[in-house]
């Protein structure tokens, strides 16, 4: 497929390790219901799964923010759901309640009962809207894809949907059926490797997996149960595709950086549990940081963000050789105001300016 | 006020930092709807608050679990919330939804309208419940009282009930208004610093200190926010009742336990994402831990929680000046089954025998 050549490559740059002239920015959910423009198309769609499974709309909502802001990478609309979904579990959205399977994955048997299926047929609905949305971005700046990690979609397999207690009957199945989880994460590691090569064939030019709820397993469950494939998966498409980045990204992870670096993704998303400072320190150059702004910050006046972004970037200060991509540390709520996302975006590249000239020019 | 003299001091010894012939067992929320006795009683009384507000029916069903198990501690049965409840912010609770007030605390008035409230009057029937139960436990084992940490409290006001969205309001507010966010807790501070001394007059012998929401805080806003107000608190407790330990529990806070343990407390409470051997080789003998089995085990066979017993005490070998008192990392679950509580607890009493003895003793 023959896209239009790269106009901003700063993000893939600090990927691939770069201390760039100024951090990139992207916002986890930066296409979402905190746009008005975004509201307007999901109501012309009718329903959310009607939204992620028409390609023009979902180039749509995925070009709204990066018509809006001056970001540096796009990232597929599309939900981490899209796997269970294609799996026939029935995936829908209640207003105010998130998503709901029709059939949760309860017994042996469900298991045992989930179909062979294929990618490219079953989600190449996601296939054409990347490459739909490639062609609309027209080189101005890369596009990230996405999947759920295999613990993460079992967790809401296994619940139903989501859940108000951490995912207990999820985290149950770790110690009552260790063997049926392990059996069917290995079967979503497959699906998820499938899918993740679908969306570079198709044009992503980043893969982002998403481990949201990988800091809800016991210390000791964690490598078994999430790690382990978050390294197969991330080792399987690196070699397959050695010149797209990978960003592991483990909510609640952050005593677990050391073993989540382990996975030798090329980045780490870090949520604001952990300074990008101390991040660094333990990690070393080796790994791209990407984070980690507290969301809520966004909810604040324009000075206290910018105070925040400054804070961000002086804790990051000294660490002239880890490439860094600015993001919040979890998605953005839906109650942002608008115009403090440019507020934000503005503050990151007067902060992140040329972090990587020796500190001399930096006055204190 | 004269008590029966206790029988079982194993809890009070280990959270004095004495390795103990084998770690004392409780169970945060162990008197609960996992219970049928507690759920009878819950049913005679009608509904939670007056359950917390009546001392005879709170003594009823701290008592329920030190009667069917062999505990090691009792802990008053109360909810976090009564000192919002006290200010006037009409606690309840909704069927399945958790606790709701009639008021939010959203402005700058809604703080300062606070009223100042006496806690020997607004809670005195806390602290009737405390001494109704001392007499009731008849010195079998010590009576823990608690409180929720400011913070924690502060989370619920800003809220009004429990959040959906990781407490974004509360969290915003620690950005968008430092100022009153820290007024709120300082106001609670003073609150929570009562109440637990009333408690203690009353006869709690040892106080627990809920930061269930901790965890939520920024790297950079969890000193100020509130770490410092536990410090605080936790110093004057202290200093009035040297003799009386105090335990803080911050869920989530598995990366700051160094910060944590400046408060001094005796004790730490620990969730299940740091192993227990970590949390010793980081903080050294000089505090007892508290914890941290994942309570999604005891949903699962007992054979499964036997292995996960031994395996958590067989973490902690070679720790023997580490001091522990045995809990799970969160309350137990209403879906536990009463029986596999009876399992667990022998299980403890068998892995953590004589660990202070030389590890010889101990076949592998």
């Amino acid at each position: 497929m023959a896209f239009a050549p790269l106009q901003n490559d700063l993000f893939l740059r600090s990927l691939r390790g770069e201390v760039t002239e100024r951090s990139p920015a992207w916002l986890m959910r930066q296409a979402g219901r905190y746009l008005p423009e975004y509201n307007a198309t999901r109501a012309k769609a009718g329903d959310f799964m009607r939204l992620c499974k028409t390609p023009e709309l979902a180039c749509e909502v995925t070009l709204q923010p990066i018509d809006r802001y001056p970001l540096d990478a796009a990232i597929l609309f599309s939900d981490i759901l899209t796997i269970p979904d294609a799996l026939g579990l029935g995936l829908h959205f209640v207003q105010g309640e998130g998503p709901r399977f029709a059939r949760a994955i309860e017994h042996e048997a469900d298991v045992a009962a989930l179909p062979t299926i294929d990618v490219e047929e079953s989600l190449g609905y996601v296939a054409q809207a990347v490459t739909t949305i490639r062609h609309a971005l027209g080189g101005r700046v890369p596009l990230i894809g996405f999947s759920g990690s295999p613990w993460t979609l079992a967790c809401y397999m296994v619940t139903g949907g989501s859940s108000g207690d951490d995912f207990l009957k999820a985290r149950n199945w770790v110690y009552q059926r260790p063997d049926l989880m392990l059996s069917l994460i290995g079967r979503l590691e497959a699906l998820v490797i499938d899918y993740c090569t679908m969306q570079i064939r198709a044009g992503a030019q980043a893969i982002q997996l998403f481990d949201s709820w990988g800091g809800l397993l016991a210390h000791g469950s964690f490598e078994r149960f999430s790690l382990a494939s978050l390294r197969r998966i991330t080792a399987a498409l690196q070699n397959a595709h050695p010149d797209v980045p990978v960003i592991v990204f483990v909510k609640g992870g952050g005593g677990w950086l050391e073993r989540i670096a382990s996975t030798r993704a090329q980045a780490l998303g870090l949520d604001w549990s952990v300074p990008l400072s101390e991040a660094a320190t333990r990690l070393g150059p080796g790994v791209c940081l990407q984070g980690n702004l507290d969301p809520a910050v966004l909810l604040s006046r324009p000075e206290a963000i910018e105070a925040e972004v400054r804070r961000l970037f002086e804790d990051l200060r000294g660490f002239n050789e880890t490439a860094h991509v600015f993001n919040l540390g979890h998605g953005i709520s839906q109650f942002t105001p608008p115009e403090h996302v440019a507020v934000l975006l503005e503050a990151v590249a007067q902060a992140s300016q040329r972090r990587s000239l020796p500190q001399t020019t930096h006055p204190r």
